[in-house]
């Protein structure tokens, strides 16, 4: 690989949090706009950017457990200061509106369309029995470490969010 | 651009955590001692680095709001952890002195001084309502998030800090 | 250094989370494994992953305080989220055993016996007035943040973590 042909960008986002998630999300919608090609790679936390609207996961107590605080879809996401019970979410959510910045699900839709290109974690699926059916249709597929550091490999950067 | 020619390093700088910004900074004095050419991009609640001392942000309820619990410039940072309502920015503060660690606001100026160039991130500055004169001189420009990303492919390292 | 020779990754590990840690290390050993030279340099709250068991740090009233506040080896750091006073971390243990991923200890372990390099940040040890002797003796090095940067500049990534 030449260096002149580096335009590829890679995401770890470990992060649920709704204003890392729109870092993580302006980021990549901002480099695929300017022609780059960018993975994405969610772990931890940051597999719930890729669930299905109102689904439950956990099959053990404490995968249910599990489902149920980090419960909710993307637009569940709570900034991760000023959570204060869903108030920080409602407020930032207004100020992002007012300014005309889209809302997490928006950029999340705009992301795909523009062809970034999301992964789940599979180790972390495993532990927090999230199963492949309860993730959007337009995860790419679920992957393992190696498959992200082959593609960081490949990248000009790789941002762990 | 050849591999042999990078010499810069790029910062995006979520956080406003008194010790984030202190880790930030450290690097980012280290990188342009060793004549590296340093790119700091201040986001999200990394702004506050960015504040002219004792300014008030905010046009709107919200953005007023936010200004208040963002309130303060660097030298009003908190730890990440043990914030304790301003007990672990003393502590911190006591510690590094004893260990002859410059104060954050020493970090920056120390910074600026060495040619490492800070910019704020447009996008956030308006949802946060802090307009370009609240911040301090030394911000080279406010710019978007392509422009960062153009600073990252040159780089040898990206940190999202 | 030509492009084809970058199978370096750095990583600069600044949380003492549990979930944390495990990410950096599940990311350290998958790159040990594809054959990557892996170098981690711990700072601030990382440290705690390089402590010996049962160690007590700090010379200063402050010094015992933090290490109080910080105490514990790799083994009794708590997840960033859901750290509920150690349950948590019970929790976590439970989830990531029934699925047979290893203990934070077992993957520090499994790092070092793959000749992952970890290193220790001079600064922050001194200002956190944790000596080299508390540390586990696999430690390779205690360097600085210059150090830190020219193997960044060696390395396909630097994750800040």
């Amino acid at each position: 690989m030449s260096e002149e042909k580096r335009r590829e960008l890679t995401m770890v986002v470990f992060s649920g949090d709704m204003d890392k998630l729109m870092a993580a999300f302006l980021i990549a919608t901002g480099a695929a706009a300017s022609d780059m090609e960018v993975t994405m790679f969610f772990t931890f936390y940051g597999l719930r950017a890729l669930k299905k609207k109102n689904v439950r996961t956990g099959k053990s107590f404490f995968g249910k457990m599990m489902g149920m605080m980090e419960g909710g879809d993307i637009s569940k996401a709570s900034p991760s200061k000023y959570s204060m019970g869903g108030m920080g979410r409602w407020i930032f959510n207004k100020m992002m509106g007012a300014k005309n910045v889209q809302s997490l699900e928006e950029l999340r839709k705009m992301a795909i369309d523009l062809g970034v290109n999301l992964y789940g974690c599979q180790m972390t699926m495993d532990v927090f029995e999230i199963p492949r059916e309860k993730m959007i249709d337009e995860v790419k597929d679920v992957v393992g470490v190696a498959f992200m550091l082959e593609h960081s490999k490949d990248s000009f950067s790789t941002l762990f969010i």
